[in-house]
């Protein structure tokens, strides 16, 4: 049995050209709104949305950068979920089997993501076109 | 204190032309597959997968009415998630609530939806382009 078995869906990233209607929408279901968090070097504005009874959060992302990968989803897509994400332990060794399996994954080696997670992508090509983050919590620093 | 604030996400429902390879993925981060269950009234097979550690489920919509909404959804965006979904308490309040406050459902009245729910939509109007589910679990018959 391996660790990797524990999997769980961490959040759904909405893509959405009017993140104020949402927040409201999502406010009058109840969800927890934690404020904003920009990330320049994806050209884009977060804000994660926590439904009181499930560790399952809402993530909306907002472009900020014309030219980043987000404005270029909304172009070419339209408002809509971007990709969901998986908190996985052992990383490492999950992106080694998925390679072994033929499953295509966007980085060579995982990136530092927000939250204090390490991150990598399954590329749409391997996944019947959805992009799956898969994300592993680093030790936080006492 | 409404009981509405419960709002837990209960599922991502990914519209795909290759549900067998997303399934795959999914199997190998360690989700149990359900199997499937025809809607024909939607025009779409089901296919229910749950992480190990979370509530949160994933559902793959595959069309198999080329004129149903699933359908539709592909020729018109591609692959990608079709809604999110929320359970909820006390549904009938909640959309009476919504309404007054200006947000467009789908339906006048909720539907019967799938797993012994009564349902209703949030239209993408009223969210910055996402369809948003709203249901409440109908007591079991004992």
């Amino acid at each position: 049995m391996r660790t990797r078995l524990n999997a769980r869906l961490d959040h759904a990233a909405i893509a959405t050209r009017d993140p104020a209607k949402l927040r409201h929408v999502l406010g009058l279901l109840g969800l927890t709104d934690s404020g904003s968090e920009d990330v320049p070097s994806q050209g884009v504005r977060t804000y994660f949305l926590k439904p009181a009874a499930a560790t399952t959060q809402i993530e909306i992302l907002d472009p900020i950068d014309p030219e980043g990968v987000i404005a270029k989803f909304l172009a070419r897509k339209g408002s809509g979920i971007h990709h969901i994400s998986f908190q996985v332990d052992g990383l490492d060794a999950l992106c080694e089997e998925l390679r072994a399996n033929s499953v295509r994954l966007v980085y060579e080696t995982p990136q530092v993501g927000a939250h204090h997670t390490r991150v990598n992508f399954i590329h749409p090509e391997s996944t019947g076109g959805i992009l799956i983050e898969i994300a592993e919590v680093l030790a936080q620093r006492t």
